[in-house]
């Protein structure tokens, strides 16, 4: 861990403080959360949307509380701690919240088994197609690589635009590819600003569909100020960054 | 696609062809099938030890017909037909048997949100690193990096050995960790002969585990004659394999 990781900003910002600020009662599910971390996005809008009552807990990445390494040994978050018992994985949990809260309207799976299987087809092209590929292109050095890999992340991104109903992916439905897909997008400044990305060279109404995502209303009140992720981007952007998943693109591994 | 390629064996053998047999008449259900696929048996695993009633399909990997290619244009296997429609990915399938039958008992997953979700995160364990790590085992061709791999693949099987209350991995309930592990704990002779794997050496009840589940009759009723997967591994031993997981395996990317 370099000396320059440590020296994350400790909290939210902008419209997330609000909404940390708004969920500091205890309740029977405690959300661990790192302000900063897309995956965490994707379990906090699914929170959000649902409108499931948590606590909110900040994870200090280089300082982990006793209590949350106890229930949750790996220290990854997300993570929730639920009657006494811990989970982790971005995905997991969005399933989880489903499954745990089935009364709490509305769902982020569709109800249809045929849909629902829809929905987890898509996510999967997110997580292996979408994600690794806006990392790669992040932490790629080469200048012929990174045209290589954006040329590639632009084909991921085209492939699920031309199944997009619109304004979301199922129409008017806000559904788990929304959420898995929105965090990177309201973080595609930064390969536009360093690596030649444009939202409208990808086509196939690509641009639209990003729009809509990143005016969200969830998405919006999980989201700190841009200046605060640059921060943590220039460690992704110089391949220095030792996150989990930064290590895995290195590696060419699943994360 | 190698000219060896296109000589694979037409169809199931052994007690796997019998369960061909069994399931030929036209169902609601359809499954596509290549029956020396591992992620192909994952599904025929859940259908077998849920009742399920459906027909089976052989699928000519180098002559997929019409109709296939037409309602599943990637022309994976497996994959099933329902209603017409078209869906792909073993364990998206698992998934989609439980919430499309609903009633049918015994299930996969269990009923309680927090053990749903235990289950996942150790079939994301298999999916993400024993399934890799296996395929890396099988397809390195420096003896130096055959040794590391299968150090790391060991430590991943030890990993999930070591949660395992036996005789299955929940207990004595069979789950979806059994069934998206078991395809390749049937192949795991493979490396054994060519790569200096032992049950023994993973150690933490891997061997005992690793018997039951080849053991249970629904892996059994889906397993061909021996001799004919061979044929296929040796081409994966020689890292001259064209499958979507080979080539994956190869350019370090998640399939």
């Amino acid at each position: 861990m370099s000396a320059a990781e440590q020296k994350i900003h400790p909290h939210a910002t902008g419209l997330a403080a609000k909404t940390v600020e708004a969920h500091q009662e205890p309740q029977d599910l405690v959300f661990y959360s790192g302000w900063f971390c897309p995956y965490v996005q994707r379990t906090w809008i699914t929170l959000e949307e649902r409108g499931i009552p948590y606590q909110y807990v900040e994870v200090n990445p280089y300082k982990k509380e006793k209590h949350f390494l106890a229930i949750n040994p790996k220290g990854l978050v997300p993570a929730i701690e639920y009657k006494g018992k811990a989970l982790y994985e971005s995905l997991i949990l969005c399933e989880f919240l489903e499954d745990a809260y089935p009364d709490q309207s509305p769902h982020v799976l569709p109800e249809d088994p045929f849909e629902r299987a829809y929905v987890r087809l898509w996510v999967d092209h997110v997580a292996k197609q979408i994600v690794p590929g806006f990392m790669r292109t992040v932490q790629a050095q080469d200048p012929e690589k990174q045209r290589e890999y954006l040329v590639e992340f632009n084909k991921a991104l085209l492939t699920l635009a031309e199944k997009v109903k619109g304004p979301y992916f199922l129409g008017d439905r806000f559904s788990l590819v929304d959420v898995a897909l929105a965090p990177w997008v309201v973080r595609d400044y930064i390969i536009k600003e360093h690596r030649g990305y444009s939202r409208e060279a990808v086509g196939g109404g690509w641009k639209e569909y990003a729009e809509q995502l990143e005016s969200r209303e969830s998405v919006r009140k999980t989201q700190s100020d841009r200046e605060h992720y640059t921060e943590i981007y220039a460690r992704y952007l110089k391949d220095e960054a030792q996150s989990e998943a930064a290590k895995a693109i290195r590696a060419g591994r699943p994360f």
